[in-house]
């Protein structure tokens, strides 16, 4: 079994970073990372008549440029993984059906980078497919019109309200002889500890990233100090907050080596409140800093955890609780 | 490589199918194949307040059901692969909220029941997990009020229309060394002729089972009768049409050997025009009707190719065309 504990997959035959590439929107292209993003847009419509239509053509740009970084043509990809926050993952579904890739659609709202990782390794490590293409994006003007309030009204925002990512990240997989490896993957459990609040994400998540991490630990019998660095993907300044409260009643002592995207993304004066969220969130944070840092030998492993809200508007509309879930993905820098 | 051709993955451990569970409404239990339904409900509420609700009660008591028939219990289960129709896949992820089994959600639209199986086999085949709960269904009213009229309208239904079926299927898969056997599954890409009508499913969707149909014959240099039954998830009786023109165009017969789980759940006088659509179609035919005659000797070789159309209600408003996508998973009873 290539299996630790309860729910750890293990990659023995090394799943490597083969390409990559990250996306962001012009906000995203004025904060704290913006020298790491390998492509800033500085129109958020990215040449399309809507969002959505953006949003789809963004994640498609991505998926192309890092096949192309892969140094593979697209009939040479084997599998495309991905999805996105939009109403039946159409971002995704009309970037595969321009790419015209084998798709297999992944759900995990904004742990859907996690997600597609921790599948295409299994597909990749198994010799199911020889490469597999992981990739997300958001946009932050489509997902405020799905769920919360057209950006026209110019609702005011509760302080403890993050901001979607306009971005997106894609990982090209394959077995390769050298480059970062994907080593093992947790998968996690829906946690719903009854938090309502749309506008409260990270208070929301917390706890199914607290879940998931604790299990890993547990699984690989690991504590928090083996990695250089454990990344959550959107839990934002209080959502990481309490998950570090979360881990540390646990007995797991998060330090310097804990680091979350959305608390990362944006700079201070660009006020978003609680940080960056959303798919594309994560997926741009990786795909740029964190495999840069690994390549240049600053890191060495990684953990990664992206969290995801579940919910949907009518979910919320019908008294439901926000069920949540966090999938964590281990890269282990050249061996 | 555990691999044929372009697009298909091979399952060398053999996952078998260790249980199953089917459940539907009670329109669908007055059609051809209530005999072979596990479970027929008399109420289409499932006793909740909502459709949404009742769908994913359903998508969860269908699990429960096959779990138990698998000889497992919820905590034994390693990882359920699910998603729905409803926006975010809902109904799945709070049946995995409920169940609180490792989950990671598929989108496939109607394609959903494949695209589990297809993952689900290859994390069996590969050891990563002991067993899968792969698992999807739909629900005629929560499918109309998300993607057509609310029913209160009365509106008049088109001669090309399909009716959705309310119904859920779980197959539970592991190894084994006895039982229906996942030998292989070809992943699909995304094809779209360009049909707009969301009262067409069949036409828009039958150009996606052509390819992935056509190019699984190729992986595999099998012809058609190889199979005893080639099953198409919801094509009804228009799209399967296509879908035999299709292929005899490309230098392929279907015969006998060929239906439609659309075209085969209602009876006549029911009315439904094209027949049955939604995830929960071929899921429900799949887990009651093929497993029990593959078990009891009549079919040996089985091709289920379950298609999936992925537009939103959002794209259609902006002018899209309608994104389809077909999987295929080969069964063989006990080798």
């Amino acid at each position: 079994m290539n299996r630790l504990g309860k729910q750890t997959f293990v990659f023995n035959n090394y799943p490597r970073v083969i390409g990559n590439y990250s996306v962001v929107g012009p906000k995203e292209g004025k904060g704290n990372f913006a020298q790491f993003f390998d492509e800033i847009s500085d129109n958020d419509l990215f040449g399309e008549k809507s969002y959505e239509k953006a949003e789809s053509k963004m994640i498609e740009y991505t998926i192309t440029q890092a096949i192309a970084n892969a140094k593979l043509k697209p009939d040479e990809v084997d599998v495309m993984l991905a999805g996105d926050l939009m109403n039946q993952i159409t971002s995704s579904s009309f970037a595969a059906r321009s790419l015209s890739i084998p798709y297999a659609g992944m759900f995990g709202a904004c742990s859907t980078m996690a997600e597609s990782l921790c599948i295409g390794a299994c597909l990749v490590d198994g010799g199911y497919v020889s490469n597999a293409v992981c990739a997300t994006g958001s946009h932050f003007s489509s997902a405020e019109k799905q769920f919360r309030y057209p950006l026209e009204l110019g609702t005011q925002r509760p302080p403890t309200s993050q901001w979607t990512v306009t971005g997106a990240g894609c990982t090209v997989l394959a077995r390769n002889d050298s480059g970062i490896a994907v080593t093992s993957a947790t998968i996690g459990k829906v946690v719903d500890w009854g938090v309502t609040d749309a506008n409260n994400m990270g208070a929301a998540m917390a706890p199914a990233a607290f879940d998931t991490i604790a299990t890993h630990l547990q699984d690989t019998g690991r504590e928090p100090d083996y990695y250089d660095l454990i990344l959550t993907g959107d839990l934002g300044k209080l959502g990481s907050e309490i998950l570090m409260d979360l881990l540390e009643y646990k007995g797991y002592k998060l330090g310097k080596n804990y680091s979350d995207c959305g608390q990362m993304i944006y700079a201070n004066y660009q006020k978003t409140f609680m940080g960056g969220s959303g798919c594309g969130c994560g997926a741009s944070i990786l795909n740029s800093y964190v495999l840069q840092r690994m390549r240049s030998g600053h890191l060495k492993n990684v953990l990664f955890v992206a969290t995801g809200a579940l919910m949907s508007t009518v979910s919320a509309q019908q008294g439901e609780s926000i069920p949540c879930i966090a999938h964590g993905v281990v890269l282990k820098g050249d061996l």
